[in-house]
């Protein structure tokens, strides 16, 4: 086990997945959180809800085509919407580097209240802590959500058979590699923003036509290959891509190899993995289609039985790889 | 209005108020969120739900008595309470500094779980950031809490009215005082441990023996002064409190003189002030005493009609001042 923490653990690849099954899913264990969802499914009284948390780090606080204030309102919407719940009610807890211009908090408090209205919901409660200059990097903000459960119990990772499609529902990667060249480390002009957006309503028409969505997952760090490879083992099936079909603008495929990453592990953060039953993959590709955040969306695999916990890739050139778990963290801070 | 964010702003007195209230609710403004209670009431289909959150960032990361784990569960766990709901389900988001000992993570993960267990609540979804060295303070929690409503719109600092009692549940300033002293930066020897715990019990005592109780709140940044504060705005009323009906401890008092600072403006993070009918004031106060959490209850002070919005302070040397909100913040990172 390793001493310290590293940046890797933050990727949401190997080591991240590590440090949660030895750390906190080893002290929290309980059936709600050990199904390692987007969002828990719980009961109050008879009323089943989604539950879903995430902090945001990024770097910097402004990119082209969003900030903080709506990567933190859309990310945790996203959660709740690919458990299948309807987005309710937000948290959201300030923490606050000394020096930090007003200015900046509000624009990114404004983007965050049009991002809840986008996406129908009320932010309720909320914290702000300050720590001192040098303790933080202007401002972090985490949001909690809760939803309704639409489909109590049915859909989820491990409930993905052989027979299964899969689908991407738009380009992938944009976000990464924007929020990479906003950081101005790279000499690359890139016409590219972020992908962020709620998928709440993309999912509810999807959902509304195609009764045999078995799982969703909205792909942030570690990309798309991360998303596979967590229901590969969750379902314990395996999961067969072939890399010319997955959908990648010129852009991020140019600026993902001066990078050296593939653009599978770069995160988006308005795009969902779709595991649909075969028999309804051309229905759930046309739902896709029709709605505006799902127009690129594609067909870019299937699941088979064997072998069990691995996704594999056949590639442009073709041959077929193993596509693993990221290793490493070449984009942190990125969500 | 200021330009940059100051560590006043992080106090929970005068400074954060103006912030929360010019930015924050200034653009998320709801009728939940604008009620400024420790969580909001909310509904999902019948079941009305109470929500909140709290970010920590309290250094050092250890104390005597706690550490960030438990304070982080405590207090979230004692923002539903005292909102008069059942504590059920936590959300945990980990922002942890690259370098960060995974040892130490594991104890405060183990003291979350502890915690959990004693409030009877469990954590059921989680997040995992990691910035680089010197972009955090090793480690920060965020918190988000969900519970069940006991009284729905019963309970809230609006309904306070004159004639009413103000009770606390037990001598104030311990753990403020505990977490600077662990700072060793005061060449003082003091043999205190941080009052941090769940209060739901106490609550639960309290509830089912007090119809009248009006309001609660854990006195947690700012101190009760804060909280006597808030509660004088939100019914406009005034309170009036005998200082020397207020337990401070030997120590605390010690320590706070040399620091400066007034005890009544010392966090607490498991104490809290009570708004009861008159008439059941020894009712109350019977109830916190009969719980080991309020042994050293007593009531402090009052509810009259004027001076409204103002909290009075008759002082041991029998004059009377106004008790103000904080200004600035003489002890930052308590929590
Ligand atoms: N510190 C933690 N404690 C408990 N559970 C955690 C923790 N960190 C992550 N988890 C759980 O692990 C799973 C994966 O978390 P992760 O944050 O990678 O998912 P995500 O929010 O969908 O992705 P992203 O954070 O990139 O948006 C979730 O079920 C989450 O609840
Ligand atoms: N950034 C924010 N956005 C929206 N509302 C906020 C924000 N910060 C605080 N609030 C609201 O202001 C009120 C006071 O918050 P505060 O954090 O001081 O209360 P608390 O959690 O009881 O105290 P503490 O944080 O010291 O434990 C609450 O109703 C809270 O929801
Ligand atoms: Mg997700
Ligand atoms: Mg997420
Ligand atoms: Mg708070
Ligand atoms: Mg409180
Ligand atoms: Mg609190
Ligand atoms: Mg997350």
């Amino acid at each position: 086990k390793e001493e310290r923490i590293t940046l890797a653990h933050g990727s949401g690849g190997k080591a991240t997945q590590t440090l949660i099954e030895a750390v906190f899913l080893d002290a929290f264990s309980n059936p709600m959180l050990d199904r390692l969802e987007d969002a828990a499914e719980l009961s109050v009284n008879e009323t089943r809800l989604a539950l879903t948390t995430d902090s945001f780090v990024v770097s910097p606080l402004f990119f082209p085509g969003g900030n903080i204030g709506d990567l933190a309102v859309n990310g945790t919407v996203n959660d709740l919407a690919v458990s299948g719940a309807k987005p309710l009610y937000l948290t959201a807890g300030f923490i606050l580097e000394e020096g930090f211009p007003v200015a900046d908090l509000i624009r990114i408090v404004a983007s965050m209240k049009a991002a809840a209205d986008a996406a129908g919901v009320s932010i309720v409660t909320g914290d702000t802590k300050v720590v001192q200059r040098g303790k933080a990097d202007g401002c972090y903000i985490n949001t909690a959500g809760v939803g309704v459960v639409r489909c109590p119990g049915r859909l989820g990772a491990a409930t993905v058979q052989p027979g299964d499609a899969v689908l991407v529902s738009g380009s992938i990667g944009d976000h990464g590699v924007t929020v990479m060249l906003a950081r101005g480390e790279l000499d690359i002009e890139a016409d590219l923003v972020s992908d962020t957006a709620p998928v709440h309503d993309l999912v509810a028409t999807l959902l509304a036509a195609t009764p045999g969505v078995r799982a969703m997952r909205d792909a942030t760090r570690g990309g798309v290959a991360t998303i596979l490879n967590e229901v590969a083992k969750a379902a314990d099936v395996a999961v067969v891509v072939d890399e010319d079909k997955v959908p990648v603008g010129t852009e991020v495929r140019g600026a993902s190899e001066l990078l050296g990453i593939d653009p599978l592990y770069v995160a988006c953060e308005g795009r969902i993995v779709v595991f649909v039953a075969g028999a309804e993959a051309e229905t759930a590709l046309d739902a896709l289609r029709s709605h505006p955040l799902g127009r690129e969306a594609a067909l870019i695999g299937r699941v088979k039985a064997d072998p069990p916990g691995l996704v594999l890739l056949n590639t442009t050139f073709g041959g077929t790889r193993i596509c693993d778990l990221l290793v490493g963290d070449p984009l942190p801070r990125i969500c």
